[in-house]
């Protein structure tokens, strides 16, 4: 495998902020938008149990709607593709077994051989109470979220991740209860617009040796 | 600044895997390592307020301590680079105020034309209580954990994500209370050992149908 340049690849990471306005005339190209997807689904996750789903909107009504219970934040409208990472609100043996039979489908093991790793799974989740599985999954969908916001920025797409939304409000909205889902963080995701004074802002991080020890 | 290319990116990612096994003989070399430092230091977060620290663990003694206490993984002491990612355990006005005034040193703005942003944060801060402030740091460490594995996999460095360790054993050897962190989640970085039966398993994720929905 070719592995990439170091410094192109800070280059990226340093070239992303997060996006206060989007340019609405801009669309994410299919071929895109669909490799961004890609990561979604590679993302790792505990146990590979990915306790999550990913709804990407670009519907404008749909938008329209989220918009009010999201601070108003006009990325929500703005941007190419609004994606809400939902989790999973219940983690037991039906997710479990899901899981193991896809292990199964994909690589051809017996369900038998998989036996111990189904129990460690078993006994790792029924040790937590159902609050404690709901942050789990939730925990999850912050790798998801880091992976897709790493991802969009090496590939030239500008992002902007949004915890300030009313969660009840977009459950309600995207149906996702019934789905055994609730919406955990968001990212919106297009082009900066030219206008955008946050764009040149020189990026604020606390200076590193505060922020890492090497022991 | 030059994007990378979709089908490569995608290749890192298919590529990485949840290392079980690591070669003790390879180090990450400094060069590629420094990036993958300043790659955790460029995570974003929300509001940019960073409530985290990162111990990068090199010294066998320390790894030896923490592997009883890591579910006996020897990707914890046969790995190049462990790194720790811990999480702030209050956020209050001083943390608040450490962060506006680096906003101040790197960007010359104003105190006080920051005071907006300031009062969002305390606003924010002041409706969590102490538990709902942990879990939102802890939340935010794992956006850390999503970018370090993707950096990692492009530079073509192996990483296994750990979360199965015991915090207090890590808080009391790593003396994270005393700095206001607990230990959040682990990540083992270097090269896979050419033994590692897993390496070479098809990569299973759940459909991309089944993961992704298009509204």
């Amino acid at each position: 495998m070719e592995n990439l340049s170091p410094d192109l690849f800070l280059d990226s990471l340093r070239w992303r902020y997060a996006t206060k306005a989007f340019d609405p005339q801009q669309t994410i190209p299919e071929k895109t938008w669909s490799a961004i997807e890609d990561s979604l689904v590679l993302t790792p996750s505990s146990f590979g149990l990915q306790p999550w789903h990913f709804l990407v909107i670009t519907n404008d009504e749909i938008k329209a709607e989220l918009l009010p219970h999201s601070w108003n934040q006009t990325q929500v409208t703005e941007c190419s593709h609004y994606v809400v990472l939902a989790a999973k609100t219940q983690i037991g043996e039906a997710e479990i077994q899901e899981w193991v039979d896809r292990i199964t489908e994909i690589r051809g093991d017996s369900p038998a051989s998989l036996n111990g790793y189904r129990e460690m799974m078993s006994g790792f989740m029924t040790q937590m109470n159902a609050d404690e599985i709901r942050n789990w999954a939730r925990l999850q969908t912050y790798i998801a979220l880091g992976q897709l916001m790493t991802t969009a920025a090496a590939l030239g797409i500008d992002a902007c991740p949004m915890e300030g939304f009313v969660p009840p409000e977009y459950d309600r909205i995207l149906d996702l209860p019934a789905k055994g889902l609730t919406a955990s963080v968001a990212c919106a995701l297009g082009y900066r617009d030219k206008d955008d004074k946050y764009a040149d802002l020189a990026k604020v991080r606390f200076e590193k040796k505060a922020l890492v020890s090497r022991l």
